[in-house]
C-alpha cells in the first residue's frame, strides 16, 4: 500500500497515529540536528520531521540524498508541531519520520515548482507536466472540473439530455476553415472536424429530443491570435418549442446558479440590451458594464463652430472620465498615442478639462468658447474635476475607437475588478453583415438564425437592417456565449441560403440533409453555445484561457511538449492516397 | 408560448385546467362524430378529443387535414377519459380540444415511427432523425445520458477530476491505425486523432493530479467489423500511488454502483480469474460466466486407444451439455456444421450421448468402450441424459473453437439471458503476444503496461510467459474495459521498448516526452478504460452499440445521413499543400 492518508488530510485529532504518506519532496530544510521535509500531493502539504539521535541514522542519510521533486513513501507517527503553521490545514501537526522509501528520483526541474515560478513561457509549455504541478494551474483545472460538474447538474435538473454528436463530419465552406481528416476507406474523400455541432443539435430537435446539451470539443483552423486555440470546448445547448425568452431565462438561470455554487456570489438578474443600444452607448456588442462612462453623441453641440474635423465627421461622440481633470500633459499625450495606435486607428483625440474652479481647458479652445464647452459638459454629465474625451469620424469606426478608449480609461481608473461580475444579454443582433472581401452579406451568427418576422420584408430592400432572433451572453466585456432562435421552416431556410449567396445546388449539397429534415415536422427551436474555456478563465479571474486548459497549443497551433504536428510515415500517406506538394 | 405542459405530464388531478400542448401527431382516429389524436413529445403521449357539434367546425376541418408527424400546438381543457388507458401515465385524461395551430407540416415519413418500424436498416440510417423519434432509440439515448451522469457522480465522489486531453495529438505507428489531420500552418505536417488519451493521462499522473477521468471520444481507422465504429467513447481513468487491487476495487465499486442506481440490480462481488484459467476453462479471455459448462481436458483418458486424431492432438478437451442426450441426428449434424464453419475452423466434433439408461452412444464407439466413455463422463461430471462434446487439436486453436461451441450451446440452452449479469475480472494477462506477420512480440495491452516484477527476469529467456499487471473487466462474455499498472521507471520503459522492437531513436522520437517526464519524479500509477458504447448497450440488453449512438457510421465508416466523408474543394487541398493520387 502506498499511503494510508493523503498529504492534505491529517489533523491534530490524528495525533499518535501510525501513518504512511506518498508524494513529492517540495522542500527540505536541514538545520543539522533537525531536518524538515515538505511532502506534497494534490491534496496538500504535510511536514515530515527527522531528528538526529532519534531518527534512524540510515533514514537521515537517505533523506540527505533526496532532491526536489523526488517521489517518496514516508512512514511515521503524527505528532503535534512545536511551531504551528496556521496557513495550511495540516499546519498543527507533523510526521515523526520512521522510515522512507524512494519511489522515484527526479532530475532538478528546469524551473521551480512554486506559485511564482522562474520558468519562462516556452519552457513551461515544453514541460507542461511540471508546470501543471504548480498550485495556480492545479486550482484552475480543479475549477474547470467543478464548473463542468455544476453545469451538468443544472442542465440535468432542467431535463436536458447530454447527447454525443459525431466528430467525423462533413466539410462545409461556410464559416471558418475546417480541419479535415482523410478517409482511407473512401479514397480521395475527407471528413471534417466540427466547428460546432450546430446541424446535429438541430436534427436532434427535429428528432424530438426537446432539450439537448453537450460539453463538446470544437475545432477551427484559423490563424491563431493570442489566446485562441485550434480546439476549444463549448457548452452546446438546444431547446424545442421555445421562444427567445425561454432560452434567455433558462441560461440566465444557469449562469446565476454557477456563480452561486462555484463562486458563492449572488448575481442580479441580467439586463437585456439591444444590439443597437450597445453600439450606441458602448461602441461594442460586448460592453463591459462593470462601469458607466457611457457614450454621449455630441453632433448637435459641436458642429458649425468652425472646427472642420468635427463639421465633416459623421459622428462626434464622447465619454466623461470622473476626476481626471488633473491629468498632466504627459498623461494626455499617452491617451492620444493610445487612440492613434494602428490597431485603434483614430487620427486624434479632443479632450476638455472641467477644472475644479468651473473653467474649461480643452485642446480645441480655438474653436469653442467656455459656454460651448459648458454645453458639452451638460450633455456628458460632467462636473468640475472631470475630463471629457471626444472622438469623431465615421460612425462605426469612431464607435470602435471610443470603445477601446473607454476600456483603457476603465483600466486606468481601476473600474474593471476581476472579482466583480457584470453580466448582460445583448439582443436583436442584425441578421446579416456586409463582407468587404467577398462583397456580399454573410450571416452574422450562422445561416440557420431566424430573422425577426416583422423584419423579413426588408430582406430584399434593406438586408443590413433586418434584425435576428439572436442574442449574446456578455460578462465583464467578454462574449461568453451566443445563440439564436433557428429557422425551422424549409422555405424560409431556402430563402436565407439564397440571400447568403448559395445556389440551390450548393445549399442542397451542403445542407440537404437539414433541408430534408425540415420537411418531416421540424418543431420551433433555438439554442445557445457558451465558450467553456473562456467561462472558466472568467471564473478564475483571468483573461488567458491557456492557463485553464491542461495541454494547450501555442500560437502556431503546436503542442511543443509532444512536438506535434509532425511528419508522418510515407506508408501512412500512401494508404491515404495522398501526396504532400513540395 | 408554445406549451403550458408536456405530453407526458397531465394527470387526473389536472382536470378542468386550460392547457396548451405542442408535439407531433402520432395517430389520428376518425370515427365520424368523434376524432382522437395521439399527440407525442419526448415526455409521452396525450390524447386529444374532438366531437362534432361540440368542437368548433373549423378546427375539425383543420384536424382532418393533418397527417402523421405534423407538429401542432393544441389548446383545450383537461377532461376525464371515458375509457381509460392504464398503459400510459396520461391514460386517465384527455384534452377537449378548443383550437389547434399547425407549427409545421410533414411529408409522410419513409417508415413508421413505431416501436416496431417497417423501415429497413439503410433507410433508417439515412433518415436517422426520424428513426431517433422511435421510443426504443429514445430510451437508449436516455439510458446513455443517465449512465454518463451516474458515472461522473461516482467518480466525482471518489475525488477523480475530469480533465480534458487534446484531440489534435501526434501520430504513432504503435497500435491501430491513426486518423490524421493535415496542418495548414505547419506545411507537410499532421496531427493525429487520439486512439486513447493514454500518454496524456500518464502525464497527468506525473503532474500530480492523482485521480483523473474523462468520458472521451477516441478514434481508430480500422477496417470495420460489424458493430465497430471509427469513433467511440471511453470512460478513461488513471490513479496514482495505487496497486492493482486499488484499481480493481475502485472500478468494481463503480460497476456495482451503476447497476444499482441505473438498473436497480444488486450484483455480487466480482470474481477474479487468472488469464491462464480463463483460457483453460473457457477458452477465452472474456468468459461468459452466466453459465458453467467449463472445459475439461481429456488427454489422459482419450489417448492411446487407437483413435489417431486424438493421439496426435496436443489437446483433447470437452464440455458437458446438460440434458442434451436426446439430441437428434439432425441436431448433432448442425453442431458439427457449426464447428466446421470457416470462422471456427474445427475439422470435426466428437459427441458422446450419456443415455438415460446409463449406456453411452458416441461418434467414436469404434475406438472407445463403454468403460472408456464412463471415464470421460466422470471427468466431465456428466450424468445420464447429458451430451458430451469433445474437440481436439493444437491447444490455442482448439480452445478457441470449443469456446465458440460453448457459447453456441449456451444460446441453444437459453443460458445467456440479457437480463442476468455476470461480471468478473480477468487478471494476470501475458505482457507480450507473438505476432505472426511481423514475427516479433507486440504488447498485448500497450507498451506502457508493467510486467510482474517476479517475471521480469524471463523477458529475455521466455518473453511469452512474462505476466503483466494487466486486467480486463468482463461482463456477460463482453470485454467492457481493460487496464494495467503502468511502468513509471524510465529504465524499465526503455527496456520494454527494446523488447517491442523499437530502436532507441524510434522510442525517443515517438515517446520522448513520456520518457523525459519519467525523469522528473513519476509516481507509481495505473488505470483503466471502459468502452462506454458497449457498457450502455449491455445495460440496454443489446449487442448492437449502433442503437446506442445518436449518429453512428455504417460499416464502411460512412455517415449516410450527411453523406460523409466527401470530396473537398481544390482550394482546401491547395491550402493544405496536399494532392490526392489518382
Amino acid at each position: 500500500m502506498h499511503r494510508t492518508h493523503t498529504c492534505g488530510e491529517l489533523r491534530i485529532e490524528d495525533k499518535e497515529k501510525q501513518i504512511t504518506l506518498s508524494g513529492w519532496v517540495q522542500r527540505i530544510r536541514d538545520k543539522g540536528g533537525l531536518i524538515w521535509i515538505d511532502l506534497r500531493d494534490r491534496y496538500g502539504i504535510t511536514q515530515l520531521l527527522l531528528e538526529e539521535g532519534r531518527t534512524d541514522a540510515a533514514t537521515i542519510k537517505m533523506v540527505r540524498e533526496l532532491g526536489r521533486e523526488f517521489v517518496i513513501k514516508a512512514n511515521g507517527t503524527v505528532i503535534e508541531r512545536v511551531s504551528k503553521n496556521p496557513n495550511i490545514p495540516t499546519g498543527e501537526i507533523e510526521i515523526d519520520l520512521k522510515s522512507v522509501e524512494i519511489l522515484n528520483s527526479s532530475k532538478t526541474p528546469p524551473f521551480t515548482i512554486e506559485d511564482n515560478t522562474d520558468g519562462g513561457d516556452e519552457l513551461r509549455m515544453k514541460y507542461r507536466y511540471l508546470d501543471l504541478r504548480r498550485q495556480p494551474l492545479r486550482r484552475n483545472l480543479e475549477l474547470r472540473n467543478r464548473l463542468s460538474i455544476e453545469t451538468r447538474k443544472y442542465l440535468d435538473s432542467e431535463k436536458f439530455f447530454e447527447i454525443e454528436t459525431p466528430y467525423l463530419i462533413k466539410s462545409t465552406p461556410e464559416g471558418a476553415r475546417d480541419f479535415v481528416v482523410p478517409s482511407r476507406m473512401n479514397e480521395g474523400q475527407f471528413y471534417a472536424l466540427p466547428q460546432s455541432p450546430q446541424t446535429f443539435k438541430q436534427l436532434l430537435m427535429v428528432a424530438g429530443y426537446d432539450r439537448y446539451y453537450q460539453l463538446v470539443k470544437c475545432f477551427r483552423d484559423e490563424d491563431l491570435r493570442a489566446d485562441r486555440q485550434p480546439e476549444f470546448t463549448q457548452i452546446d445547448c438546444e431547446m424545442a418549442f421555445v421562444e427567445q425568452d425561454d432560452i434567455l431565462n433558462t441560461f440566465e438561470g444557469m449562469v446565476r446558479y454557477l456563480f452561486k455554487t462555484v463562486k458563492g456570489v449572488d448575481i442580479p438578474e441580467l439586463p437585456r440590451m439591444e444590439y443597437a443600444d450597445a453600439m450606441k452607448f458602448y461602441g461594442s456588442d460586448k460592453p463591459d458594464i462593470r462601469f458607466g462612462m457611457k457614450f454621449v453623441e455630441l453632433n448637435d453641440v459641436t458642429k458649425n463652430k468652425g472646427f472642420k474635423i468635427f463639421d465633416e465627421a459623421e459622428l462626434v461622440v464622447g465619454i466623461n472620465a470622473d476626476g481626471c481633470a488633473n491629468y498632466s500633459r504627459k498623461q494626455l499625450d499617452k491617451l492620444v498615442d493610445f487612440v492613434r495606435k494602428p490597431q485603434i486607428g483614430a487620427k486624434g483625440l479632443v479632450y476638455v478639462k472641467y477644472n475644479e474652479d468651473g473653467s474649461f481647458k480643452s485642446s480645441v479652445d480655438k474653436f469653442y468658447s467656455q459656454d460651448d464647452l459648458k454645453e458639452w459638459a451638460d450633455k456628458l454629465g460632467s462636473k468640475p474635476g472631470d475630463l471629457m474625451l471626444v472622438l469623431s469620424g465615421e460612425t462605426n469606426k469612431v464607435r470602435k475607437q471610443l470603445s477601446e478608449l473607454r476600456l483603457e480609461m476603465g483600466n486606468r481608473l481601476e473600474l474593471r475588478d476581476p472579482d466583480v461580475f457584470a453580466s448582460l444579454w445583448v439582443v436583436d443582433f442584425p441578421l446579416l453583415e456586409w463582407d468587404e472581401d467577398s462583397e456580399r452579406y454573410h450571416a452574422m451568427h450562422h445561416p440557420f438564425t431566424s430573422p425577426k418576422p416583422e423584419d423579413i420584408e426588408m430582406l430584399d430592400s434593406k438586408p443590413g437592417e433586418v434584425r435576428a432572433n439572436a442574442y449574446d451572453l456578455v460578462i465583464n466585456g467578454t462574449e461568453i456565449g451566443g445563440g439564436s432562435i433557428r429557422i425551422h421552416d424549409r422555405d424560409l431556410q431556402k430563402l436565407m441560403f439564397k440571400h447568403l449567396g448559395f445556389s440551390e445546388e450548393e445549399a442542397q449539397e451542403q445542407f440537404g440533409f437539414l433541408l430534408n429534415a425540415f420537411e418531416f415536422g421540424a418543431p420551433p427551436h433555438g439554442g445557445i453555445a457558451l465558450g467553456f474555456d473562456r467561462l472558466v478563465a472568467l471564473f478564475g479571474g483571468s483573461d488567458s484561457i491557456r492557463d485553464f486548459i491542461a495541454f494547450p497549443k501555442n500560437n502556431s497551433g503546436r503542442d511543443v511538449m509532444i512536438d506535434s504536428p509532425s511528419k508522418i510515415a510515407t506508408e501512412q500517406l500512401d494508404e491515404l492516397k495522398l501526396m504532400v506538394k513540395k
